[in-house]
């Protein structure tokens, strides 16, 4: 491989690629789950791939790590325990532990591996992952959140790869019914939801699933995210009652920095495009 | 080629590269100007390159085409004369067509072939060139805003491929300058500005170009894009005088359907995340 090699995803549900010049492969590991490369890039930092699938890259993972994590804990009234299924490169915590307020972040990931290359290539991501309110497991989420104590968790977010191989359990009625009594009342589920151009199908399938589960109330938040197929993704958030006005102030007022998020991004990611609208109505 | 190639274009200033699975070349030319070749795809419906970089697809050029006219069109109090500066695909121009407000709408791209091939495989794109109020020209845009009457024009957007090649011209100060003279006390000026993420130096660069040609205030709004380098654009607008505050009824009340643009779309993208705010301030 040479400096001015290509590294491409080929993404056949959308039909679409995306990929990034590459200096290096760094890293490889078959764990028991999957196989997961590093390749040092040109321009993006660091990649992390999952079977072929681009994971993060050290320049633009902040707008899916600051969009699944801000939205939910901005709306939720008091976020103080939070669940992340998935999210093993352990940038999601991160940004979740950013909230003064949460007093525990349990991050379960299935796959070990990930978290290993993480801290070794990513270890900007992992700076949290000592701190005392962090709970780091290598378990399988579907049987967490069933073992879960009902009524014990503010959030949920699912930070999960594509809904095929490992993460195939993370998108049915029987998962997010899990989610939905581990949930208190005005608790909040996050799930990352593909595409809202190219897989529009998927996130009308996902909320109706979550429909299904008891879930009451759904809001897709679109963002940019260069490293996933369309560069244009998204997350949904699902209620078991109430809407989804947010702590705007205190969004406004937060004492933590970011780069993508803020009260005003927040605001218009809920505008949503008139097609995706129409779409997530019908 | 069978049904499963798939076409590439590597960028190399984002060091970022996008692609779609394609089932045919439909077509090819070699212009004066630059090579255009038609491809058909599984997914996106046509595409069409110019000199190897994607230009436009069936399936995504509503988000560009409506990005590039209806902000500046709603901003403007009363857009009576627009005249656009490449365009030769011919979205732009239907879109500010769509507006009943105006009176004339110029089109002039210096490659008749752009838009001849567009006639032939986005059919659907051209639909308003027949519409009276529409004029295409074939010429040089650099020379035909230097010779525009002074205060004659409403809104000028510059719809160009990137500042290299024949659209070099369409990115200094002294096309600026034109376009500012051309322009009446209350104009705007729109031109496609890159990527926010990867490509921010060139954004700032481009207004501090504007900046030097007279124009006092500068409004840079992003838009998601799939056929273009990582998957998120932008257009910036650029004022003789007076800010940004839209024609917010207005937009609301419209009478012709959009996929993408509404008056929160509008509201929404006004929202820079921190990092594009800061880089652009700096």
């Amino acid at each position: 491989m040479t400096a001015s090699d290509w590294l491409h995803e080929q993404f056949d549900p959308t039909g679409s690629a995306i990929g990034f010049r590459v200096v290096r492969k760094l890293d490889q590991v078959q764990s028991p789950f999957q196989k997961i490369e590093i390749y040092e890039s040109t321009d993006w930092g660091n990649v992390m791939l999952i079977d072929g699938a681009m994971m993060v890259t050290t320049r633009d993972n902040f707008l899916y790590h600051e969009m699944m994590s801000h939205p939910a804990l901005f709306t939720h009234p008091d976020p103080k325990r939070v669940v992340i299924i998935g999210g093993g490169d352990c940038g999601t915590l991160r940004e979740v532990l950013r909230h003064p307020g949460v007093e525990t972040a349990v991050q379960c990931d299935i796959d070990e591996q990930v978290t290993r290359m993480a801290e070794k290539y990513f270890p900007e991501l992992c700076e949290s992952n000592g701190d005392p309110r962090a709970q780091i497991l290598f378990d399988d989420g579907i049987a967490y959140m069933a073992n879960c104590a009902p009524g014990s968790v503010d959030v949920v977010i699912v930070d999960s790869t594509d809904p095929v191989g490992p993460a195939e359990g993370l998108f049915n009625k029987a998962f997010f019914e899990s989610c939905f009594r581990a949930l208190r009342d005005d608790g909040i589920l996050v799930q990352q939801s593909e595409s809202p151009l190219a897989l529009l199908d998927l996130i009308r399938e996902m909320r109706a699933e979550m429909g299904k589960a008891g879930f009451t109330s759904f809001q897709t938040l679109p963002f940019p995210q260069p490293c996933y197929p369309t560069g244009w993704w998204s997350c949904t958030l699902a209620r078991k009652s109430g809407g989804f006005d947010f702590r705007e102030e205190d969004a406004r007022a937060k004492a933590f920095e970011t780069k993508y998020y803020s009260a005003a991004i927040h605001k218009g990611a809920q505008a949503l495009p008139p097609f995706v609208a129409r779409a997530l109505d019908a």
